[in-house]
């Protein structure tokens, strides 16, 4: 059966708004959607608010916003009943916390008082589509929209359906998000943690292991990013550097000239655990790193360079 | 004993002037050296005085150049004779093919030959200094200086000295390096691959994984880096964005809380060998990725883009 026309969604249910669902609200208000939050915790409200009104200053900057603060906010209402917030909606994005009973529970309800032509999507990191639609009449319309923090600047949306899910649901989700200006991608099978999630562990391993080690300071690991392939990984991903670093040849000359070598570096890294002494060697690193700058100072320098970053490459990333 | 003056320094060696020795000379130049190039292949003239050529144009936009192209190449020379390059200048980088004898033989004559207040530094991304410095009267004056390609705009450049390198040594190169406008930094340890490129061999492993197993396509793959974390990697490294991913509570928090989602990929990743079913799954992977364009279209595109983000991120860096 067919979904609802993606252009007729003037509504999007956000059910769950921690940092996560707070975000989604803030991008959906900016593209002029209004939005039905649905979140237990009596001081969300004002927590949303807030949050929209500090974010609104960058989606402006990067033209993502073009309507005032106050007109956003009158866009933005609360709902003590998920399933009212959802009743009015023509789209859903749930992020409750990572945990599956709740998830599941949720789903159900919601999916029981929602018209079968309604998408629900997860923006769950952890879990798998699979795991949450067991108890829903209409499995096939739960499609995972997982966002890369914080949703309202990064592009990126990672899309993907369990075993019960449509394939039209999917395609329909992808649609969508980019309808709003996001870039998803759909991954063709479930996998722990998705794509960007697992690469960013791959990375942290690697750079937790060259500490522990002795190899470098947290700060020089950090640096060896940020000054060296990071600048890269900002619009091209690392398949696309190797080919290019082949010249000519492409990605054929540079696995039969440099790949002997990355075999070696393959072979010898490390894979460290999450410990109690690998907690402790981070933290003195970082103690030595932020050079006492506390959380507000570096999220807020964290964040002016993101969006000036994102102003820089918007234009080609089309 | 001590070295030369860094202030002092007006002649920089090339030994070896592959596609790493002309972007250092591109890079000595702009700031202002001489070069003294040696390299045995008959065209290495003409290669290094066009890539200088075609290098000057973005040196001069990120204001590391800042004479004419024609003062540039009046400050380059070349030399048959690689003991003749070296003996009249005050500092040496060496940039063979990573070959060990072949580098140990002509670290050798070089040594013989010069002052031993001179430092030489290596640009090996492979081998260490240990293994270089073996048959040299002075071994302590042999530094690892491995930049990131290209060394004309990637600020990274990776120092460390072998057991035979003294700490003076150390410290003058990579006191050198940041007198030129670089961005050194000190590794405590060899091991194979220095840092940066096993940062990225990481995180290429864990792609090429995802590729194989049928997840994403190599397109999807690398959108998943440069729509979501590479965004931030261009200026913090993972342990700082994890850090601030723990809110207040920091990096502790964050292990505390989600650690255990961590864990869980960590013990999930990949590890595919380079092979011929790997070779060929990313050839098939990148036609579909490239679209037709090819390595002039996508090296074009790339520098373009480096070069801006250079500029964007710049003033922020220092």
């Amino acid at each position: 059966m067919p979904f609802v026309d993606q252009n007729s969604v003037t509504d999007i249910a956000i059910i769950g708004a921690g940092t996560i669902g707070a975000s989604w609200a803030s991008y959906f208000l900016a593209r002029g959607f209004r939005c039905r939050v649905s979140d237990p915790a009596p001081d969300v409200p004002e927590r949303v608010r807030t949050f929209v009104t500090q974010s609104w200053g960058a989606l402006t900057e990067l033209e993502t916003a073009t309507t005032s603060i106050d007109d956003a906010l009158s866009r933005l209402s609360f709902w003590d009943d998920p399933v009212t917030a959802v009743a009015g909606a023509q789209f859903t994005q749930e992020n409750l916390p990572e945990k599956l009973d709740l998830k599941r529970d949720m789903l159900k309800r919601l999916d029981a008082a929602l018209a079968a032509d309604r998408i629900i999507a997860s923006s769950t990191s952890g879990l798998t589509a699979s795991s949450m639609q067991e108890s829903m009449a209409h499995p096939e319309r739960l499609v995972i929209g997982h966002p890369f923090n914080p949703p309202h600047l990064m592009p990126l949306v990672e899309v993907v359906g369990g075993e019960r899910t449509s394939a039209e649901a999917i395609r329909w989700t992808a649609d969508f998000y980019d309808l709003l200006g996001k870039k998803p991608i759909v991954l063709k099978k479930e996998v722990p943690g998705h794509i960007a999630n697992r690469l960013q562990a791959a990375l942290w391993r690697e750079a937790v292991h060259l500490v522990l080690e002795g190899v470098g300071s947290v700060e020089d690991v950090d640096k060896a990013v940020s000054l060296g392939p990071g600048l890269r990984w900002a619009f091209m991903g690392q398949h696309m550097i190797f080919h290019l670093g082949g010249g000519e040849g492409g990605m054929g000359h540079f696995i039969d000239h440099i790949g002997p070598a990355v075999q070696t570096w393959w072979n010898d890294l490390g894979s460290p655990d999450v410990s109690p002494g690998m907690r402790a060697a981070l933290l003195v690193g970082l103690r030595e790193a932020t050079e006492g700058r506390g959380y507000s100072e570096l999220a807020e320098w964290r964040d002016e360079k993101l969006v000036r970053l994102l102003k820089t490459l918007r234009p080609q990333a089309e």
